[in-house]
């Protein structure tokens, strides 16, 4: 349940965030995000077309429409007598308790609305942050609420009120409401840490009232104690104490930034954003020092949580490495996903996800693990405070092109052998039996069982010695859904049901979770996607990659918890014809006399 | 195979090392590393026992041999008025082609034998580096050799030799004898990447002779060109090119070293050494804001590859995170290992191995995978070329006192529940299951199956709450041996058969793979002792962790190879009452106006 909480709120928290980057960015590339200008020319030429009553249109998702693939790759072959492709935006409104999908042409001055189109299916858009505001707000003007706040003794100007998606259970009919959650401040800001329990609210959002209120049981109220985890409210004795370090590169960072091309070292990629899944990286490539050219081959690596780029560097020892290190962080309600993605001049590109941030906790009566008698789902960090277990699962959308579109999965399987010649006294080897996955069902992987490589290669292209050029994936630590499969939560998150797919590229599928998530029925994930098992063969493919923690809490998690991280890699695998670092020297030494 | 000659080969590089370690240290501390001093006076005490033949003893291995734990504890709590523990040395020399094992007194002057015990069992001692030396310079002068050097053509001043441990096959006698390898250098310092393949010679060390010769074939020789790593043989164009970039550190490292114990921000430990294992980090201990006092809960947390340490930070976003790096590097042979221990202010302690170095390759007359028509047993990384599948696997010792030596093993199982309750629409949810184990067999696990924490706690003590205190192992990857268990290799290695096992600590089980290695049998591993099924609960506990690697080789590691890495970490799992970090301030900030 937390876990669809959290693909929702989320939503929200970088609907924030997009507003303020876009803000300054300048646009020449046709994946370029869209511009305040332009988010004002769509807002104008949608209103128009509602006329009058455009009073009542709400926007909840206004993104660029990125052109097909082979518009963008023949725009890059010959920038200079090329027109730019045409510039589109994609928007979602709500408008008379309807969902509308339209389709805004920017070339046209003023912009043209190319489509309008109502949209009848399950599942309702990403809501915005005006009406959750306003959700959270009335409770406090609701009799029964200010009744059962008076009844607890507690004080009305300390209660925060947050909303919650509601999921889908089986219900016929659904209605666009939200689950409405009381906290207590009252000597903290963690209030997250200070549940109101037993009060269950839900607010219609289109009629904008609570249309449901229970107030069930009441339970002790964990304290502020030790929730605080703002430095001024900590008391002494401090500590552990940390001396400073930074790092200095007096020869520059070493990156270069064009609009939103970033060239480093032997990468060269595109940071594109969108409002729902953050940053985009597109066409990744890094230059072969001995084909002398850059290769297109890791295009659109994409994650659902991410919003702003910073950059870091890490040195190592042997031929010092030098990462480029494009780091994200999403804050998404009360948890923070600090996203690396790590670039190695070896090719490499690393992925590291870290959990941060503050627990779902519940109050409970008990004040010691003693007493609790039956499953209180969770682990007590707390008197009267018990983290409950949680998923977290987090789906990359792994567009590679190995020098070029036409690729395919290879599934290596290493294999024990016995030996069969005579008089030699080993009983078994192993060795490789490489297969290709030539459709969606044959890609389909629960890893962790069997080992193997996972390869994407191009069928077409061979290196010097004859091996197909390819990226492989290497897994970190892997989790896989432990709900039933037939449970409603489950349904909704089946594209979490194997750790890897592959999918031919179809520029409608970005979202694991579909397009509508709120209250979907699961009928438009990854997983129905799939079944129609279309080939994936010397095809155009997409990989989805998910990383999965179960998270049973500890005491150390309270009342803020230190970062838990994991990952994984995509390496070159025969893609170079030998280490691509061979000729690389290392950083010219820094002297580091430096004062204070 | 490739793993059996790598345990050989790099006890011997360390061998090497530990004497210009140990020259730079005084000891204070009963953990103490030996002394060149304390060498020369046990030398000095061992060959005088022996004395007329002394010339005929040689020294295979030379080790502080540890105090008893308790001893260790109550010096340390009082060490003022207290006599550190008698400081003894374990030794292992050759004698008249038996195996003698002393323990030497160094508390006495002059220092006594204590005991001299003549070694019955199975399996070598640590080979010398000067007999393996020896061992090499042997070919050169010999006559069949020379013939079939002439016959390939080659140079014999080009000619480079290595030895091999032979392993064990089912022979009923075994003599010390080693394999002898072929390598021709002309052109390239790379020798590893020109195998002169088809020769087959054995040496036997107690006789210093080439005992068994055969000139089997001959294949055609790779060439020199592109396996050059040195920067100055490489020709132009260089790159990518990096920036280069200084960790400044104004307020100095922020950790204290005195003599062999190491102060860091909460942590505190000990860093002692052995000429077979590298450095042994003991005593670890972290400093409870809460409590006002140092726990003694990580004890001896050792691996076996290692030798130096020097320290590194890393600046993390979010409150400020630093890490003391103890660092590692381990030449063994071909290959290269990093060996990173990463103590965080959080508790946590976080372990990675980096691979890196040259490969093993076969030669092969094939210049195309094209003309492969069997199963080489690799990947073909260069015309002429094969470069073979591998193993590595690493165990670590890992010597846990929680909050005391008394601690327990508890494997707490995710288990999927259906939903009892009426009318609630969830059909399930998943919940934790733990179980103490009893005994060795119930603790030994193959990781990947199912989820599960895996936590060592302190049965007696408990939290404010009432959880066990503890200390949990998260896994990265997993890999494990993919041989028959009756293979002569994987009997050796029996002790990779489990991704984890747990013993009740005794002193004499230090090495995973036995005291004597070179030819060993499997008799003595931990695969063997574990077979008594001891008792574990509540008793001072060992983890045994192993992390694994299958090297499918590709073209990028190639002459040289990009680092690949893996990991775990040991997180406290309620072992603070709550997050150890909440009042650490981020560091002072550092001006970066730094001029080269």
């Amino acid at each position: 349940m937390a876990s669809t909480h959290r693909v929702l709120v989320s939503l929200l928290s970088i609907t924030l965030f997009s507003f303020i980057l876009s803000a300054s960015s300048r646009h020449q590339h046709p994946l370029d995000p869209l511009t305040p200008a332009e988010f004002s020319l769509i807002q104008h030429a949608v209103m128009g077309s509602y006329g009058a009553s455009s009073t009542n249109v709400t926007f909840h998702y206004v993104g660029l429409d990125e052109p097909d693939k082979p518009l963008v790759y023949s725009w890059m072959s010959n920038r200079a007598d090329k027109q730019p492709p045409h510039r589109r935006a994609s928007v979602v409104v709500r408008f008379r308790e309807q969902t509308h999908e339209l389709i805004v042409d920017l070339s046209s001055r003023p912009p043209s609305i190319v489509s309008k189109e109502v949209y009848h299916g399950h599942g309702f858009p990403i809501l915005t942050l005006e009406e959750q505001m306003a959700a959270g707000d009335l409770p406090r003007t609701h009799d029964e609420f200010i009744r059962s706040i008076e009844k607890r003794g507690l004080n009305m100007s300390d209660v925060v009120c947050s909303t919650y998606s509601v999921g889908w259970y089986g219900e016929l009919r659904s209605r666009r409401v939200v689950k409405v959650l009381a906290y207590y401040t009252n000597g903290t800001v963690n209030f997250y840490m200070r549940p109101i329990e037993g009060i269950l609210m839900v607010v219609d959002l289109e009629l904008m009232k609570i249309v449901k209120y229970h107030d069930r049981f009441t339970t002790s109220m964990p304290t502020a104690e030790d929730t605080e985890y703002r430095l001024e409210k900590q008391n002494p004795p401090f500590g552990p104490h940390l001396k400073g370090a930074a790092i200095v590169q007096p020869h520059g960072p070493g990156f270069e930034i064009k609009g939103h091309t970033i060239s480093w070292a032997d990468w060269k990629f595109h940071i594109g954003f969108d409002v729902r899944v953050g940053p985009i990286i597109s066409l990744a490539s890094i230059y072969d020092l001995e084909k002398g050219k850059y290769r297109q081959y890791a295009g659109n690596i994409m994650w659902r949580h991410t919003e702003t780029g910073i950059s870091g560097e890490t040195i190592r020892e042997v031929r010092s490495d030098v990462s480029l290190v494009v780091r994200s962080v999403s804050t998404v309600g009360n948890y923070d996903y600090i996203i690396d993605w790590e670039f190695k001049p070896s090719g490499s590109i690393k992925f590291k996800v870290g959990l941060t941030g503050l627990l779902e906790v519940k109050a409970v009566n008990y004040t010691h693990a003693s007493q609790i008698t039956e499953d209180e789902y969770g682990t007590m960090v707390g008197a009267n405070t018990i983290a409950t277990h949680h998923d977290h699962f987090l789906t990359y959308h792994l567009d590679l092109d190995v020098d070029g579109a036409s690729n395919s999965f290879v599934k290596t399987n290493l294999i024990t052998k016995p030996v069969a010649e005579e008089g030699v006294p080993r009983k078994s080897y192993w060795t490789v039996s490489s297969k290709t996955a030539r459709t969606e069902s044959e890609a389909q992987l629960h890893l962790g069982l069997e080992p193997c490589d996972l390869v994407v290669v191009n069928p077409n292209k061979r290196t010097k010695v004859g091996n197909n050029v390819g990226y492989r994936l290497i897994p970190g630590s892997i989790a896989s859904p432990i709900l039933f499969r037939d449970d409603y939560p489950q349904f909704r998150a089946a594209f979490t049901d194997n750790n890897l797919w592959v999918t031919p590229y179809d520029k409608s599928e970005k979202w694991a979770g579909g397009r509508y998530v709120d209250q979907s029925r699961g009928d438009d994930t990854l997983a129905v996607w799939t079944k129609r098992n279309r080939k994936i063969e010397n095809e155009d493919i997409v990989l989805w990659y998910t990383l999965g923690v179960h998270h049973v809490p500890y005491q150390e998690d309270f009342p803020i918890m230190p970062t838990l991280s994991a990952g994984f890699e995509l390496r070159p695998s025969n893609f170079f014809n030998r280490n691509p670092v061979l000729k690389t020297k290392s950083p010219k030494p820094v002297i580091r006399s430096c004062k204070p």
